[in-house]
């Protein structure tokens, strides 16, 4: 079956099927334009289905011991590895990025496929022996039931695997409701999953828009939400699952900032801020949006910048060679195209345009873009651009510059490029985000840390990937247990 | 000053004001109807000023080493211990407990405080060098800014030490609101801390009804809150913190059985069953609301326990040798009342009734009440009472007991009665709640275990004490590093 | 090439070598007789050449990133998976245990690797901010050097892989020394995880005698030493080691206690106990040796197990249905039949007698034996017999049980059989042995908990495998850190 | 009782005994050359004594619950900072070091006991539920019995506190055998511990020599042996408690170097390096013995160094504004002095030489040294002088300065001053010492660390303070349950 062929993309009870709303949805290659599939959506009742097959598996996984669950993990590991190449090409296809940018996404979500092999080491419980004489105390962890996660489309499979592992690995059943611009990267998951062997239900996928969404925050039997996606929807999805008494972790927008202090390694840091703006389209949540120059690194850093980006091979992800591809769509091509003119407008100077797009191509593409003078109240300032587009901001001094990136709304990653350990000691100890690099372009923590974010980019307490990850999917049970020696007089 | 002249309930960087709204609340003894304190309750500028200080005195304190904030604490505690009579006498005037109890409660407040006095290793994050060749990455964690919690009436001391402790000792700017019943006891507390040195602004204390509620939830710079109440009050907190961004932990009603099978044993449970039932004068959320009698026990357990609750000595809680105490004020008493009469009406048995209470008394009194026979869809079997009345339901076995106790709403503990190591484990394994207890009446965890419970009587992810509550209160932040090595090329 | 022409046993520097010692070792089929190999044992020289390659091999492999390094686990595992049938087959025919034994083993090696694969999260020190103003402190986890495990003849594949995993996820170059009598699993084990591409020199392998122990245990570049085996060895190797400044632990004999109570389960009971008794000839260091029958299950259950032990079907491991193979040779055959010779001269009573072996066989067979009346002072009390020998011993009540094994110098294990929660608590808090099981036959601790003997078991404090095996194969190196402004000043 | 008049020096059962050794040994203030005490020193039959009364108050104590064995711990927190001022006193007078220094090392001590206050917490163990189905597994730690501590003169009341603290919070009987020449010190600590109502036998003191380290060595019941001291005893210890049976920690001697970059804050540096070598007169296991200065620091670092260096004021330590005392004994100070004589002969030149000591005193003082040019296998290099000698060597950049201190056999700690972040990197991961500092003078962990010595510098696997130690005081035990239906079938 061809990409464009597939519409079923609804996993129910170990089966896929059309989604139940009667909108279409198309998905489109930004490359070149051309529809990669058109489906139905999924609509409440196809939720209520996925739930009620969840629910019903639910009871057995959970009953499955951890080391048996696992293996299911390690097989799945190994069929993602066998069959790389070919999530690459359809997560390129369906979302732009270059093959490579694929390839690595994909590495990182088998990371915390790998991570979630070590589950029974890490649900373990804790306890203690004599709490009181002859009373113990034990904490045991279990699973919470039916979870699910709503994901977004700049990496199609990275962030399914931030969930989807550490869910079913802790005994949960886990529905996936992927952006309904890349469920065919979703659907080639969910099918290696199913290939595993896994038992019907535990894992579901519903592809579909709101509908979907609110079928999920509204089912009683969902008892965790995790979310990525922008802010705005996340503070939706937090605030209306909590009002539905559910778990609830939301990643949001971010306007990430690094700072280039005069002692830094400039030809590094101008390759890594080159490469953290303008990989993926700058479609990144780690991705850099601001630079703040401090001192002379105004102007040398800001020429190697230019230089760098303005060199930037452009095109169809598929093609070898190309370094960016286009952004997700016409529609947000056009949406940023009208912040830079908005920003331009009122004062800013582009000493990189990449409006003009690229020749002789019918996808979203635009260019590397490099604007300084954004005035201090413009839009652009805080906004998430959400595109290859690197904003560079002067500051006089280390203070000012953490003044600056401080005044955010955001908090997901700020970095800081200097040889001094004093500079990176401060900036650790003070920069308001979750994540935070020193000499690196995007801070992304490995699958067995955190995936960080602060401030207006997360709403929660526990976050995805590792320990945390654990902690969301599991309730934990305290057990105090005291043994009367009734029955045993006789002996 | 005389405990009925205080009326200045409002900690504010580091003093006592009243508060200011026009409306006067009254603290009364249960137990002799007199008015304690008639004080002016907190409003929303209350609120502001109290976070205002709060957020002034937080940079410092998060910038005071840990080792040195737990010196405060250890401070504490002593003081806690050296006006443990103090503070138990008051908790029985504002509260109506006995002494006995009221210092028993205070002692598992104390424990928290020497928990969180553990925080240089609880805080403490995890690292790991060469996440990739040359680059490390780390974990720390770093107190969150202004945290507030908002405790109930019926354990004035213990419950503001769920969470206070842990708050401070991670570093964060702490704001009590406690129950507008009970402000004396939290005013000792906050005295007590104050007189540790801590500095001012650092803990502050705000009394005063929905104003402050809903002042706290809607402010800002509030980051955290922590709630314990009723389930209605704990879903509108849940839901009102999440809408505006702030992680929120929440712990509601309960309805806690407990299973006697026939291989228990009865003289220890019966006792067990009736202290749990009883004690507080059911006004715990821990307490037992139904014994499920497995077999002849319906007869066996019911025959010593009634035995037992009969001869309770229900007083004043300061007199000497009284073992139950009056319930919080004549509303709830006839609040009480009214939900028996109920019962009675519908086809409910009492087999010990306490609603004629305690004679040549002007106080909330009731005595202990024994119900049976309650009908399947009667309002008693799901409603928290929150007053000295058991409800028994008789189960043929194990499985049936199961199920009774599986069909509750709530989530907070379940017990059973038994000398089989397997019904144990079945039990350990299925109940669902987060506390269990085997063989035991409160299934209380110590301060080193999270205060775990599921369902509608918990809303949030991480609970109140011990690690649980080290996570809550600290943000987690993400540091990746690598080294240029440009500086040191000479060297 | 055939099994019968292996004699390259030692792995150095990634190519096979044969021991440079003057002395063969032959290889022997316990069950027929047949020699499998005959080769060459490794001396001095050979040991100087390992460590050598190893020492080599180290820093690089130490360099190599922990994310990295568990990528050869992971194809370790795999290859395991796919090669076990052969891994089980050889297996069987050095040592004599069942197929299915031998596969059984095999599947808790590879969940030490599976355990082993989670080494970037085990790995991970921890840390806190701010231990003064402005000073940081770490703690981070690196590897030792080069480390060496001598293991024994019982479990050909699990028991080298309690300890090489661990070594070498954690970045250590790692010397396996086999049992000069089962090195043929160990040659195959090796040369899969040389098929992985593991860079050649971090694991090495000398086949040898006390020649090869000893020039382990005195070579200074040998950071630790783990080691399984009898007592005196384990005693000799702790002293040697230690006295040579290394890491040392050491597993040594066992006389392993099972209690029967009369509230046991005893068809199960009897199964469990003869399964463990018997299993792999009786030649597992949990293995149960003495089953001391509570009450009248001195009848109850020995009626019981004697039926199913004289129905057991000795023979051939190789051959289908064989439910026990021979020991591992003729001299330990006649070894154990010596010392039931001489308990049965002192007194004790055979009341199944496996002496007589089995007909028409080469091989070094013994049949299930149970022996009672065994004098208090007689020398089997105390013996570890290593063989298919069970002894019964009565005790009155619980409390005597205890006092029994309490007796022994032993402490690897012991097991309850009971329906009681009281006893199981009561024993689980008593019994002085490392390993504890309740309604289990053999005591064998998951991958994921330490396998944990106590007494003259055990030797040392840090045990094998998870989190145990991660703290003996690594420093901690403790970090402080202040930064001053110096540089900074400008900025 | 005047110090003078203490020879009861043994702590057996709750009272303290005269040693039964004929042998006296005197107590000597360094400083005055007076005679504080005069005791016989204890013998085998005073090890039998403590020995047997430890181990009949282990099995109360170990009853104790972990919370109710802590409320000790807090209490004698409480006693220790009332007494610390006689304390410090004590320290001064026996050990010589001034009053401030004494004071410190106490209040390092008592962080320790503050840690182990978080027992309830650290002691827990770990647990899984359906290792397999119905089965469950869980780690308990529990006490291991008589624990022993072997102590130097240096830190008389610190090193001490490294290990009782945790010893007994584990629920472990301990007998403390300080430096026969600071035992007033260690009296009065085990007075106050006395004074808090512990349990007798619980905690025991031996001081004495050769006699009573060997008895402790040797006798049967003491499970667990702690170190600290000189290299070759420490190596006697090891091997010796080892061949015994033992776990053993033994710390040693050390001889560490700082590495001072040009880019180092030069004030900074020479400040905090001179208080490191010069403070406690250089008798620190972290004391800087060698300082390595790169490039041209060679002369900015060595002027300000031997400027700071001879200001120092040496003097009685008990006199205000002293900053260096007196080494231990004469004895001690005519090593030191012979060491620098024959260095000195061997072409080393003193840039400062404290030889001449201190006019018009008594005592065994030298004033601070500072050598350079030793020569490369001068016996200098690699002798831990433990006196106030700094050598200085000369590196030409950092591989350099590091390729030198990896030479040195011990391993206890090292540090850099530097202000580059890449330089503090690489020393982090390459220095070969288990304590490293950044700008760190005395890298000494927080007693929620390990004291991570390495190589010569330690013997063993777990360290002392923190996890560490709970893990070294504790035995793991591993129970694995499964509960067979028997009894409940009828419910």
């Amino acid at each position: 079956m061809g990409v464009c062929e597939l519409h079923d993309l609804n996993f129910i009870a170990g089966k896929w099927h059309a989604g139940q709303l009667d909108r279409h949805f198309e998905v489109f290659n930004p490359a070149t334009a051309e529809i990669l599939s058109s489906y139905p959506l999924a609509g409440e009742e196809d939720v209520r289905l996925a739930v009620a097959a969840a629910s019903k598996a639910f009871p057995g996984w959970r009953r499955t011991p951890p080391q048996d669950r696992i293996q299911y993990l390690f097989k799945f590991r190994d069929l993602l590895i066998k069959n790389s190449d070919g999530i690459a090409r359809l997560t390129t296809q369906e979302n732009g990025k270059t093959l490579a940018e694929a390839r690595a996404e994909l590495q990182r979500g088998i990371e915390n496929v790998e991570v979630a092999c070590g589950i029974p080491t890490l649900m373990q419980g804790y306890n203690l022996e004599d709490i009181a004489s002859g009373i113990d105390e034990i904490m045991i962890r279990q699973p919470i039931g039916v979870t699910a996660a709503i994901t977004p489309f700049n990496f199609p499979s990275m962030i399914p695997l931030w969930f989807m592992p550490y869910a079913l690995a802790c005994g949960n059943a886990f529905i996936l409701k992927p952006s309904e611009r890349v469920p065919l990267t979703a659907h080639l998951l969910i099918e290696l999953l199913h290939e595993t062997g896994i038992p019907e239900g535990v894992v579901g996928m519903l592809t579909g828009g709101k509908e979907t969404v609110d079928g999920l925050l509204h089912h009683p039997d969902v008892r965790a939400i995790s979310f990525v996606g922008s802010t705005p929807v996340a503070r939706y999805v937090y605030a209306e699952g909590s009002a539905q008494g559910k778990r609830v972790q939301c990643q949001g927008g971010a306007k990430n900032h690094v700072v280039v202090m005069p002692d830094a390694d400039l030809d590094m840091t101008a390759k890594i801020v080159s490469d953290s703006a303008f990989g993926c389209a700058g479609q990144r949540c780690l991705a850099v949006s601001v630079a703040i120059t401090v001192g002379e690194t105004s102007k040398t850093f800001t020429d190697r910048l230019v230089d760098l980006a303005s060199g930037l091979r452009v095109g169809n992800g598929l093609d070898e060679g190309v370094q960016m591809g286009p952004v997700i769509s016409p529609a947000s091509k056009s949406r940023i195209e009208k912040l830079i003119d908005g920003g331009l407008h009122h004062g800013a100077k582009a000493i990189l345009d990449g409006r003009n797009g690229v020749a002789d191509h019918a996808g979203a593409f635009l260019r590397p873009t490099v604007l300084t003078d954004i005035g201090s109240d413009d839009e652009l300032r805080d906004t998430e651009i959400f595109g290859p587009v690197l904003s560079i901001q002067q500051a006089s001094n280390f203070d000012e510059a953490l003044a600056i990136l401080s005044q955010s709304r955001f908090g997901n990653a700020a970095s800081i490029f200097t040889t001094s350990g004093n500079h990176a000691r401060r900036f650790r100890y003070e920069a308001p985000t979750g994540n935070v690099g020193v000499n690196i372009g995007v801070a992304a923590p490995m699958a067995y840390f955190p995936f960080s974010g602060w401030r207006d980019s997360f709403l929660g307490v526990l976050h995805g990937q590792g320990r945390d990850a654990v902690e969301f999917y599991t309730d934990k049970k305290v057990v105090i247990e005291r043994w009367p020696k009734k029955w045993s007089r006789k002996f």
